[in-house]
């Protein structure tokens, strides 16, 4: 048998999921921190709830990457694209939740896509909304989640942040017609830079003069004051007020990584309000690590009629954020392939082994012991190879003087301990 | 749009989510303490490495209830229906790996199945298995696992022991022919009784005596040594050998649990030695709470070739396991829908509020804030509603005091305190 994965997924190794889940743990951590309460929604979804044109948006490639299959009874299914549509039916099919609804949710959604580096067709995301409050304390409390979420990961970040009110009135100002359009190329701006963008607002539909007076009104570094005085459309006035009232909140929880950033566009369809990306201040990952905004109509869609329920909500990157921590790691030398902190290895003592290593985990120390491997070099060999730090050998000898020796397999140094002595070491 | 979840899938909403992953995470830390690695596999696999007859087995259900779908090459996919396929497959994909391979997977798997109750399309599943020792101290660490891991979540459990060498032999001592057939019979002894399975056994070939022979032999409350005294047959005193090692080693790693029970035979077909199942001793849960054993053939079968690769191990069943814990809350009345100890009211202070939120946050404390819901009953009415057990009121006059306003939602009673007051208080 030709054994092969599926293509476009990946097996996560030991030593990378070991580093996810510290990552995923610490997320949960924030989250909660935050009054974030945990939702788990099925991978599998009825296809009509995917395919609605208000979840992905006509245009999206999730909608065409949507992986389909049928039950027994013949109904047709798919797999999630991502958390966002689930959250929206879950909220809509239960209308006497209590509002705001703030929830997290952790895991994998699926995408049959073409292959680029990077890209797999099964992936983490790590979702936080809050659902039910227009007050832009809501969107200050998703970039002070992301602060302390890359504070507590150890990441150096910049937080970055604009308004599609603030964008959609600009154009609206200018005389563009092509609004949802001219954003997906302004979200390229970071990519291809000022001429591309510029090139790619003239294919869809802009004047070379309205291309410039766009590109001139968000250019980088421009302030939200700057802008202020340059905006008179209505629209484009509320996205003003709203960011700043974001940035009054934001200075009173004491961020300190939020900056206003005029081109931030964000490509997905269904952002009403305010947006966020994150990016790293070091290192040589360049994409955004997390992004986010306001959805304020999805839901209400979803519901029918003509109730509005505000959202705003952002998303980890797990996989740039994992590729910015291997490279952390990689420089530290530290990837472990087993949680173990010590292996135990009996020479002739299995029964006084047993209970040692029962004593070590009783004492929260996690601890391994060998399972029938011959050989003291073998049994080295298996520890080291899995990055395990201690090791402790129990011979007769050892026996005898009723203590046990424990190597240091960084340093090959040896102590003879008793064991308190080695419970005191490993549990510093 | 008439909104429905996929058939026979659900939504974990946050009281049951906040304990299921009170749970994980104690099953984490427990697999981590024994030194299992965590692995994540795909959820996506080949359907032909889904449908190899020594992986599921070909009387299993799980074949015909494998949810198929192809990817936009036309591929063959399936849904993996457990973790234990997906772990030989990697194992056997990985022929460089480091044995004994000790690993945990917590993920969900699907059945595309009949719907009864306490069933689901997909479900969580928590295993963990050694591969690559054939000793029987890797046995005896799947009980120890199972005895601390219980005793975390508070379930007092009984962890039955059988060895399917000692079936299978007992079975060929007095003649039977269709042994595999007939274990699925056994299996049944808890549910249909005595004669329930006899009747079945004569139905699947056995004679009448066979049938009465064999229950004689494995009849309730029969001791290892009583049964050893019976045994003639070389296969069934193999069996006695490892259960007579194995328990020598449970005994010397100090479990308490443990027991032999003759009769216990397990439903899947691949198990080829030990065979473990762990009952609740309270409550009204009679199903079994985990179950597990040895499955030394299916790797070297994914292999191909002759190489053999022992593997043992054994799943918490989650589902099982949150009745029980359920159970036991509903009787405390304790399901909390939000993370949050605390949830702060500004009373036209949100300045000081939102620092006061902050610095709970950073002393550790899950905080809430109110996100522009107004009055006072309708936000004490929401945070009761969550099941917040405290509430923070500030407002002008508290802020002239210097003190906040701390309510105990169980009790009402309020105090006035200092911020570190608080923090002292709710970090108790």
């Amino acid at each position: 048998m030709d054994l092969q994965l599926a293509k476009g997924v990946q097996d996560i190794a030991p030593e990378d999921k070991i580093l996810m889940n510290e990552v995923v743990g610490k997320l949960k951590t924030v989250f909660e921190l935050f009054a974030f309460a945990p939702l788990e929604t099925p991978i599998i979804e009825r296809y009509e709830t995917l395919t609605a044109k208000f979840a992905a948006g006509e245009a999206s490639d999730a909608l065409k990457e949507t992986f389909q299959l049928t039950d027994q009874g013949g109904r047709q299914l798919g797999l999630r694209f991502d958390l966002t549509v689930p959250l929206a039916r879950f909220v809509a099919m239960n209308p006497t939740l209590k509002l705001p609804f703030k929830r997290y949710e952790m895991g994998v959604v699926f995408r049959d896509g073409p292959l680029k580096a990077g890209r797999t067709r099964q992936f983490w995301q790590c979702d936080f909304d809050t659902i039910g409050s227009e007050s832009m304390l809501a969107d200050a409390e998703i970039l002070a989640v992301w602060e302390k979420g890359f504070s507590s990961l150890g990441i150096d970040v910049e937080l970055k942040v604009n308004n599609r009110k603030l964008l959609n009135g600009l154009m609206e100002q200018i005389g563009v017609k092509e609004k949802e359009s001219a954003l997906v190329a302004i979200d390229k701006l970071d990519k291809i830079g000022k001429d591309g963008v510029k090139k790619e607002l003239i294919e869809r539909g802009l004047s070379s003069k309205q291309s410039e007076e766009i590109l001139a009104l968000i250019k980088t570094g421009v302030s939200l004051e700057q802008l202020k005085s340059r905006v008179t459309n209505l629209e484009a006035q509320q996205g003003i007020k709203e960011l700043e009232e974001l940035f009054s909140y934001t200075k009173q929880m004491g961020l300190k990584k939020v900056v206003f950033d005029a081109s931030l566009a964000r490509g997905l369809a269904y952002y009403t309000g305010t947006v966020f990306e994150a990016y790293a201040q070091e290192g040589r990952i360049t994409s955004s690590l997390a992004g986010g905004g306001r959805w304020d109509d999805m839901i209400g869609k979803f519901m029918g009629g003509n109730r509005l329920v505000p959202a705003v909500g952002a998303s980890f990157g797990l996989v740039p954020i994992l590729e910015v921590l291997k490279e952390k790691a990689e420089k530290l030398g530290v990837r472990n392939k087993s949680p173990a902190q010590v292996y135990v290895m009996p020479i002739n003592t299995i029964k006084e082994s047993l209970a040692l290593v029962q004593e070590l985990r009783e004492n929260g120390i996690c601890a391994d012991i060998s399972l029938g491997k011959k050989g003291v070099s073998k049994n080295l060999e298996y520890a080291s190879s899995l990055g395990i730090p201690y090791v402790i050998i129990l011979g007769e000898d050892e026996l005898k003087k009723k203590k046990v020796l424990l190597r240091d397999m960084k340093t090959g140094a040896e102590q003879l301990l008793n064991t308190d002595g080695v419970i005191k070491k490993l549990k510093m």
